[in-house]
């Protein structure tokens, strides 16, 4: 077998990385649990039929098959093929409605697993990678706190990964009653060919939305100029809601939708001014393409990375799933690990302390006396202390050498009477100062820094 | 959307269910960094013509096409297809080839992931499941004492399950050195064969593989009658060593393999029966289909479940992984993650506490005093308590009962100087006694044992 070349599009990190991705994970999933988020795995697979549901992703889906299979046989029944899930969203829906008799609503749930899309390799985008999303899903109804508790939720993990050395966020914020009350109001009924346009606006400017607004969602030069002018409001407190009134009465725009909206829209950014102060905005640009999105919409710059476009998206939908007898509306949004891993690793902004988690190498002073060593790693790891024993009772420099070259900070040699180089009694060796101390391997430990790899902001 | 059935072989937990398998992840992961494993992620999916590279399992993979492409050009061009692993020691293997150069040998690694295979769902098995595995695996050699190190790393990982309830386990062990030396000193050449046939011992009995080694492998009776003697040897210490030999002896099966893999097969019983007593048998029935494994082969059964089948399989591998130049050669051991935890769910050998991390439910006295139930939520988090807000100013005891449905131990109400049924000062309320306490959100600490959810024997 040849050396085999990485999958475009499916990322994998070394040891150093992983231990990186492993911290993020781990913080995300502590931040949720004290938020009271109980955590939910689901399968990989849905029916193709249900991942289909929503017509504009049907291109990024992965269908499967068993070798073995008539691969005509499965097209011929599309509802009983299979497909790997693109989002945590759809499975989630899924996962309520199989499970609600046995779930406590509001459902609180975190879930981090990977999802796969079929994109293509040349866009530069990941076609597998790890998602952690929150979600609140009521039975019948969801209170409007709830859209101002979920962002903040996500400000509270985002914050915490500041410690690692990640660089701070942004939480951008809009509401889509706000949005569509004011295109009505403006007299454009075509709601989403407006929010299509508007969603483009940092990628092709004001005039090719204004363009695109007039061409495709017949709106005249002055009603797309007008939700320009909306989607240009920005700001991090309470006034952004008189701005936006303001501007709606100019325009003749005024409507009940878009009051309920700012009423909205200023509650949760009154509350994140005190809770989460700098992190959250209002951006009345910000669109989402998804048209299931009924209240709150938000999206997630890395300040500094914008060009990494949003690492933590979502907002209120009133029908995550239904099965007839009953609707459960939630609010969720999802946290994209792998965008946010890859550009922490590629941008060199973190690292790890070392690569293993080993802290201490117990050398090994001939294959005879091998069983000293275990003794000696066999008690430091009762002591919650990460040991190996040495590979081979090769000539100290060289078992020195092996534990510099994996990072591990700590050899340890076993006390003994022979002539065979062996300290007398057990000593350790911190191999970065060079300091060799006597020790007990019932008592010593190291430095809590030492314990375990950590992960700090590099350079 | 009617409401969803769940999909045979694909099993998801209900939130209690995925503490007690988050629990035990969270053992095995803290147990193999203890013994200085680095924690690596392989992508779900390898190029179709390595998976298929070991024949047997070609009916069990399942084969990825994104839904826009054409069926049939897939088919074409095998080289191009992917499918998603149906182990992790396929990708593990690819992984080192890929990163050779960045990696340090020996390379000890652990990987917890899903995999996947295409089995028919009558068999009764899982199509989707969690493995858990260690590898340690050199370059150009692998010292023997990697074999003994191995089982006994996961008789720890295991023996810390029992803490959680998890039934103690027998990790069964043979050699194949023992195995083939002993066929090829009767007389036996096809010793693929003849471990195929030992393999089936279980299923049909000694008569039906005494039957197959005589119509597949070209053994007279009596060399059949052998071979079962030797299937028949099992002991927890040394002299299994000196029965084997004699056995040889007396049928004249002597060869230099046996004693090598004798050799081998004692000094791993001696050193588990000091180093994890009673966990370790040697059982020289125990074959392992796979054809890959050249030295030590483990099986593992959790007493009381031998029904299950074994939770924690592998051996010694010459070849892991080749690129022509090098070869790298492994030892490693896999536990069945899902299978292991399925049984513990359904025969109710566990249960978790509570099936929501919040230990606290901040009570609401009214909507506009949300703000002070978020604000002791805040101090109680920032203290690691996890801690959710009531989801409405119900009346108070239709909030404990919320609390009560969830699990939820302790309900908290915010003090208030009006007259709405709130306490004047802060208080806290043991759901389960009853009893209430006026206490601080700065200060106040549930007991240990309800900070988080714990996983217990149940009954």
């Amino acid at each position: 077998m040849a050396r085999p070349t990485p999958l475009s599009g499916f990322p994998e990190w070394l040891p150093a990385g992983r231990i990186v991705e492993q911290h993020v994970l781990d913080v995300l999933r502590r931040t949720f649990e004290l938020h009271g988020f109980a955590g939910i795995e689901t399968r990989a697979v849905e029916p193709l039929d249900q991942l289909l549901r929503k017509g504009e992703t049907s291109k990024e889906v992965y269908v499967l098959r068993r070798l073995q299979e008539d691969p005509q046989a499965g097209d011929a029944d599309r509802a009983g093929q299979l497909g790997l899930h693109f989002d945590l969203t759809v499975p989630f829906a899924r996962y309520v409605l199989e499970n609600a008799g046995h779930l406590a609503f509001p459902f609180r749930r975190y879930q981090i697993q990977k999802v796969w899309r079929g994109e293509r390799p040349q866009d530069g985008r990941f076609r597998e990678f790890v998602q952690a999303d929150i979600d609140v899903v009521g039975a019948g109804a969801l209170p409007y706190h709830y859209e101002v508790e979920l962002p903040l939720v996500m400000a509270d993990a985002l914050g915490a990964l500041r410690d690692l050395g990640v660089p701070p966020v942004r939480i951008l914020v809009n509401n889509r009653k706000v949005a569509e009350g004011f295109y009505r109001g403006l007299g454009l009924d075509d709601v989403e060919a407006v929010l299509r346009g508007i969603d483009k606006l940092d990628k092709i400017g004001p005039d090719g939305v204004a363009e695109l607004l007039v061409g495709d969602a017949g709106a005249t030069p002055e009603q797309a100029a007008a939700c320009l002018e909306l989607a240009a409001v920005r700001g991090e407190d309470a006034s952004v809601v008189d701005r936006v009134r303001a501007l709606a009465e100019r325009h003749g725009a005024s409507t009940e939708l878009l009051e309920e909206g700012l009423g909205e829209l200023g509650a949760l950014v009154s509350a994140a001014a005190e809770r989460a102060p700098g992190v959250l905005v209002a951006d009345l640009k910000i669109a989402r393409g998804l048209d299931y999105y009924t209240g709150s919409v938000y999206e997630t710059v890395l300040v500094g990375h914008e060009d990494l476009g949003s690492i933590c998206s979502g907002g209120r939908y009133d029908t995550l799933a239904s099965d007839g007898s009953q609707t459960y509306p939630g609010v969720g949004l999802s946290i994209g690990v792998s965008r946010l891993v890859s550009r922490l690793l590629s941008a060199g902004l973190v690292r790890a302390t070392r690569s293993v988690p080993t802290a201490v190498l117990v050398a090994v002073t001939s294959e005879e006396r091998r069983t000293a060593s275990d003794a000696v790693a066999a008690a430091l790891r009762a002591r919650g202390i990460p040991t190996e024993v040495a590979p081979s009772a090769a000539k100290f420099g060289k078992q020195i050498k092996h534990a510099d070259r994996r990072g591990i900070p700590f050899v340890w040699f076993v006390g003994d009477t022979d002539d065979d180089g062996a300290p007398a009694q057990d000593e350790v060796k911190d191999i970065r100062s060079g300091e060799q101390t006597p020790v007990d391997a019932s008592t010593w430990t190291p430095p809590a820094e030492d314990l375990l790899p950590r992960v700090v902001a590099a350079g």
